[in-house]
């Protein structure tokens, strides 16, 4: 079942703001079996968005848009489906409610403009928001749908989990399945890798298309299928996936599309042990990334940002014969780091970064996009030399993401 | 000048990938003068991307399309634009010898599949891609343009950069000037500021608007002009802007649309001061938001990221008695923390942060949101009690920015 998508608000034109809802509601579709096929974003501009959602309601069966239903002046989504479905607006006492309960759980003071977002479409089912003020409003015309859904993400998904995605699975039967499967593949270029899986590709069953994902340091593989039965699309993506282990081996870091953030949590938990980061190039991006996952305080105990030399002398022990010696981006520096952090933090394993993010500090001999990044486990140290590429936010985020792949090959022996 | 952005990938899709891309697209454009009305993303499907360019095409005079140009089979954007176009793939020798080039400096084996970039629509203009082996190409049509990117963002900013909008510049002459000018108020809901703002909505000139844009903790509140003389445009957003400061006094905690880790650091600079972090809840991400700028190692020393008590006691010297008598999240503990971080770290000022990430871990007394942050100065310690909401990664991105605003507050003085 094919789903557009339209994501309303100025801001994400001129760049103010990512729009990150459209990615996660594609992923959240498409666990279930919904297509996106276009997303389109419009300002708050009337004839625009009459246009965006005119053209997707001819091409697709279900229309969801996200924005523009504030309070504020700037937020016309709500005026404009009116115009676009031929109805007005109403006063619903219902919503009234629920942004009354919703002010009292904040304990915040509700005035007149907050009141006045209990004005809804006369035509159309009115969802009430539980995360929120904004109402949640579904539209249905000639057999196909139209859902208008809050901007702030938090609401959006809570929209979309509890209320939206159940109705939709109701309202139509799948008649399609969609599988992914992704491989994580280092030490290939794309044209390099695309090359040794040519024949792999050319024999691939015509329902499943291979992608090539290339994220900074590494390659993601993607094997989608879209098939109407569940049991021959399963079968024939785990034979093909099979195929790309033997084909691949070793070069196969990790076999989900979950971030490394998630994989190397489950690790840790699952061996229950600690885990400590002593980060000088990647300024806390590794340690970051390790609490954006929630429950992480149950297995990381903290990290240490050094990006003087005089902190990682002092906090982390690092000797100042090595880094006199080798400098702090050297073999010797990161893998004192990775020691002193298990030390100084008491905790069972450790990751370390020293490296040259950019654009400036580069040398001769270590240029920008030099990184070591050592591993500790017990008393086993692994550590390793990248030469990444020239950009600094490329570089920070390769050798975090690096880092965590690196522990978690160490942990699975 | 207006512009049409199209951004191809099934992966953008699927939510696999958000696309950074378009929004940078639309800051840089914007810079320049021209404005983005519409961005769609469609998959890597032909009948897709051509009645994307169709449309496009008929709206505006400035189309540009990022991604699906790499070396792999799942990339089909320029037989497509071949097809569009109605014209047929040629060898460009000059773009081997620019490819060849670029493998001899990363020092990567070149292959066959990497050759056949070297193939390129025979109706347009090659640009040379200096950054990248895929070529960037330019496409005219009864006096509109369009212009084919690739999709990995390093690549298409230097294209963008140095060679398509210098060249949209000289094409388009500039017929109206775009500006903003963003506030970060604190102390208001969205409504509330609203109302606060009603009046002086109401007499805006009509070539300016207000935006919106409520972010964790903040609003960020945008004025925009859009105009044909650059003069009267400047004088009317400065009139506008001084009424807003009068209005709004305090509750304005920033005035620059630049993310508070440049704000900070311009600040520091300035003063001359170096900082370093300890981080609770934040777990790291305030670190990261500081190293995430060019340049950051001339003021920012290191910071702890304490998530165990033991760390925050042995690492940070936060007494044990406070952690036991007050818990962890306290204006005791994240003082300790801010004055630990100055004399571990050796540093003239330091933020601390602890509370309730979510979305465990809360109790009645200090639910999920509950979030101490301390910023300290020579001899002055200054800490907040916020109370964010139930969701984890806007707790830990509010209680970031807030910190560093806090600080940038704290400094100013």
């Amino acid at each position: 079942m094919e789903v557009e998508i339209i994501t309303i608000g100025d801001e994400l034109l001129i760049g103010q703001v990512v729009d990150t809802n459209s990615a996660w509601m594609g992923q959240a579709l498409g666990d279930e079996g919904f297509h996106v096929t276009r997303k389109v974003t419009v300002g708050d501009v009337e004839a625009d968005m009459l246009s965006a959602f005119g053209e997707a309601m001819e091409r697709s069966r279900i229309v969801l848009v996200t924005g523009g239903i504030g309070p504020t002046k700037d937020d016309i989504t709500k005026k404009t489906l009116c115009r676009f479905f031929d109805t007005e607006l109403r006063f619903s006492e219902e919503v009234l409610a629920n942004i009354e309960e919703m002010f009292r759980t904040t304990g915040k003071e509700m005035n007149l403009l907050t009141r006045n977002q209990a004005y809804v479409p006369a035509k159309c089912t009115v969802i009430q928001n539980r995360a929120g003020t904004a109402p949640v409003t579904w539209f249905e015309k000639d057999g196909k749908v139209l859902v208008s859904l809050p901007g702030v993400p938090y609401e959006m998904k809570w929209a979309m989990e509890t209320e939206i995605i159940p109705r939709l699975k109701q309202k139509f039967r799948q008649d399609m399945y969609i599988s992914h499967q992704t491989f994580w593949v280092s030490g290939y270029t794309e044209s390099g890798l695309a090359m040794r899986l040519e024949k792999f590709e050319e024999e691939l069953p015509p329902f499943i298309t291979l992608a090539y994902l290339p994220t900074p340091g590494l390659i993601r593989l993607r094997l989608s299928a879209y098939y109407p039965d569940k049991e021959t699309e399963d079968a024939a993506m785990a034979e093909q996936s099979e195929k790309l282990r033997t084909l691949l081996g070793g070069n196969i870091l990790a076999e989900e599309d979950k971030p490394v953030e998630i994989l190397i949590g489950e690790m840790l938990r699952k061996k229950k042990l600690t885990l400590g980061t002593a980060e000088s190039c990647t300024g806390g991006k590794i340690a970051a990334l390790i609490t954006s996952v929630a429950g992480s305080s149950g297995y990381f105990v903290g990290g240490i940002v050094s990006y003087s030399n005089n902190v990682k002398h002092q906090v982390l022990d690092v000797s100042n014969l090595s880094l006199d010696t080798y400098g702090a981006v050297s073999r010797q520096v990161v893998e004192e780091m990775a020691a002193g952090a298990m030390k100084t933090l008491n905790c069972d394993c450790a990751v370390a970064t020293s490296g040259v993010a950019g654009p400036g500090g580069g040398t001769p001999d270590k240029p920008v996009g030099t990184v070591w990044i050592a591993v500790a486990w017990k008393d086993t140290v692994k550590s390793q030399l990248f030469r990444f590429g020239k950009n600094r936010e490329q570089n920070i985020t390769r050798a975090a993401n690096m880092a965590l792949l690196m522990l978690n090959d160490l942990l699975k022996e």
